[in-house]
């Protein structure tokens, strides 16, 4: 497509990775959640981020830390605290394997790339 | 709760309703959906919206009309259009039915309250 | 308008208030914010709520506590424990003021009504 | 940072535009916009997503159609349809410039890298 010419198929990989992060965290952060439910939210995190372009794969997983339900509400909510995801994109015949994590030592909801292979087209 | 002395029980029912249809809507519109994950997004909704205060039900449809998949991302999202949701508050004796649903003639995702009853405590 | 037949001035003020709480929070949470931006995306928000039905006014407060910007990124985002938020609906002779606030002795982000009073048309 | 070894500085700033670009579109769509508050919702939106890593510039705008007002509650959303953005990011020697808009041949809000460039350090 002609808006991706200027852009390698390993530079798209990339660039749509991003995208689906930022989307990811963007939408779903704020949703209510405990243990009853926390299965539900993920594939749904899940399923909705696949749809998005150049995605292979979407793996979600949301800690209910001990405590973290004994409020007014009896819930929590996703946060960038206990999300945690790892996005496959692939593009041609570059695959990456992306991560959103909160890193300790940086007080800070990470995105990052982990990995880029090429693979068999 | 002191927080909720000077409101009646019917009353806070009302107020309960309308936070929980706030919320889907500002929480979920722009989740993309197709016909392949629209039940895992409309469970997911409804799941973590009966988590909030005096929500007692929530049910959520999403109707995805013949061509919106049609597109170069091939899936559409949840938005004011597509979206329809009822949701059941009660507190005390008093439940409250409460609507989410696009309304041609007003041209706008209307909440409102659609019943009111007692029931037994 | 024959969708709020059923419910009294009083109790659609309540409602509406009810709405855009619930819309504020799952709208806004999550937006990047720093001591530079606050008071822009304080007044974003209280200009967006402030379109909704019946909405009077709405004052939004966001608390950036000392050290919540010395992270990775140099900035914290809008959440449950920083925003606070004062709604006013009015409907007929009916105003009512809406509150959300952070109550650590509920360990939650509560959203309540302060105050309903009846004033003249 | 460690966790960007694998990754060129080009390559970087293409990954952190793709996620300015989602986090935007998934944080913002939905808020209520109308003439009267459309610049406040404009410079929030690009004041909030400057702070994100690597961002040097955001500009924003969403346009109001004719028309898009005159329903029950006189406003309307922010969508994929009237929004359109321009990311400039840079890291090290590579500058990028994305963006998002709505391709009506795509019938899809596309995000796309209109430039990468190398400038001086």
């Amino acid at each position: 497509m002609r808006f991706f010419e200027g852009l390698s198929d390993r530079e798209r990989a990339v660039f749509e990775a991003g995208i689906t992060l930022g989307a990811i965290y963007h939408q779903f952060t704020g949703t209510p959640v405990n243990r009853d439910n926390v299965r539900v939210v993920e594939r749904c995190i899940e399923e909705a981020a696949s749809l998005q372009p150049c995605v292979e794969d979407v793996e979600v997983s949301i800690e209910i830390p001990d405590g973290s339900e004994d409020n007014y509400g009896g819930y929590t909510e996703v946060n960038g605290r206990n999300l945690k995801v790892t996005v496959i994109t692939r593009c041609g015949e570059w695959r990456v394997k992306a991560r959103l994590e909160f890193i300790e030592e940086l007080d800070y909801p990470l995105m990052w790339i982990e990995e880029i292979e090429r693979v068999e087209r």
